[in-house]
This record gives structure tokens, sequence and C-alpha cells, in this order.
């Protein structure tokens, strides 16, 4: 069997969708971030909390299998510029943490956030599954705003 | 290096997202599936006509590097019912050709649809990141509608 995936490869391809989740953070207006929402949904801030409370928290449970609880409340204090600040920090504790997963926790089967139980890999794809899936809810917000969001493969620097 | 995910569990992942998409397209009323948008943005059923151009075509083009052209022409003539048979025509190709795809495929470089050039397994993820977009964009259609959207997570039958 060959590698149909390598380990590195996978975090290129998480922390590419993070940068885009990025660019769409930083397309919002400061106040629409904050307040703008379509059918009873939440803002896109507190969607992008709730990706906070899930990605590092979730790169320390794969390495050291320590899952804190999920926490997603908002600390950004409505600031654009802060939430932007939270969503660094969190890339840079998932590269602090990447190297630290062994490469046979992919395959292990686990119990992430102490309550979601499935294979490693499941695990990582879910947390990026969720990041696409939000955000894809937070370009119908910019389009129903008439603002143009970043192009979907854009995920470089 | 241990394999991190291995081609069956691929397919499956594959395969649940497109469950899950199949649930969301009965979900809509038909009239919605056909007429519902936000901001200027596709209907649901086109963006449905979008994933049927590249699913089984992405999976034929995979196993055997002849890609058809891109044809993301709705054929459902505003039913829905012809809708999810072209998703389970799509599902049953998908299936057929997986097996033909080579392991080391995966780490190749290759011109999806004959304009898209990637590593193998980027150009798949590419194809079901995709449709979580797609079809998270769906969900807000949904909830603008007040209709409730079938739970992420459920990707088995």
């Amino acid at each position: 069997m060959l590698t149909l995936i390598t380990k590195d490869q996978f975090l290129n391809h998480w922390q590419g969708h993070r940068l885009l989740t990025r660019k769409v953070i930083e397309t919002f207006p400061e106040k629409e971030l904050f307040e703008f929402s379509i059918g009873g949904m939440r803002t896109f801030a507190q969607m992008v909390s709730e990706l906070l409370a899930i990605a590092a928290p979730g790169a320390k449970g794969l390495a050291t299998d320590i899952w804190e609880e999920l926490d997603e409340k908002d600390r950004s204090g409505n600031s654009k510029e802060r939430l932007l600040e939270l969503w660094d920090k969190s890339t840079d504790e998932i590269n602090l943490y990447w190297p630290q997963i062994s490469d046979n926790r992919f395959q292990e089967e686990l119990l992430a956030f102490g309550q979601y139980k499935d294979k490693g890999f499941c695990t990582l794809l879910y947390f990026i599954d969720n990041e696409i899936h939000h955000r894809g809810q937070g370009y119908v917000y910019l389009r129903a705003l008439n603002i143009e969001p970043p192009a979907f493969w854009e995920r470089q620097l």
C-alpha cells in the first residue's frame, strides 16, 4: 500500500483551508461579521468561534489525547482584529502540536473532546469539513450583503 | 510511514458526504430547489448540477486519465425525482471506477478536466470540499425557507 496522503500534506490541506477562512473573516465588514445572519442562523463570528473551539484544541487532542471542553464563546469582544489574532494564534498552535501526532494515531479510534468516537483521520476530516461547511454559509452571507467573497480555490497567502 | 487513510476509507468518506448531499436535495421542496436563491447566487439544483459534472467524470478521470469536458447543464428538467436519479447514477459510477484508480495515482500530478493541475489526492479532496462548500450554502437556503436541514454528521443511510 502506497501513501495516499502524507502527514505534512494533511496539515497543509488543513492550514490552506484555514487561510481561506481567514480571508473570508477579513472580507466581512466588522459590523456584519458580528451582526448579520440569515434564517435565524448564527453570525459568521459565532461560527468562527466554534471553529476556534475545535481547531487548536483538536490538534492538541490528536497529539496528546488531552481534550479540552468545547468552548465556543466568542472572545473577540466584537473586534474583527482580535478575532483574526485569535485565528492566527490557533494557526501557530496547530503547527506546534502537529509534529507530536503519531502516524498511527490516524487509524486509532479516539474519543474527540471526550464525546465523539471515531478514527483519528475521520476526526481530523470532520474538523476540516465542518469549517468548509460553515465558511460556505459565510459566502452566502457575503453575497446577500452584495460583497464578493474570495475565490474558493485561493488557499495560499 | 503508516497509512493515514486507506483507499477504501477515502471512497467511504466521499460517498458519505454524497449521501448527506442527497438528503439535502430531498429536503428541498421541488419548487424552491429549482427557483430559490439568495444574493444572486445559483439555485441549489444548479449547484447540484455542478457537483454531478464533477463527481462521476472526476472518478473516471482519476481511474483512466480520460477527462470529459465539464458539463454543468441541469439535465433534470426541473424534476427533483430525476435529479435524485442522476445523483444515484453518479454514485454507482464512482463505485465502478474507484477500484480502477491505482494507489500511486493519489501522489501523481495530473491535469483534472484537462485544466486543473494538481496531485491526485488534492484533486479528489477538491471534489469533496467543493461539494461540502455548496451544500453548506444549501443549508442557508433551507434555513431562509424556514426548513430544518439534515444534521451535518448524518452520512449514513
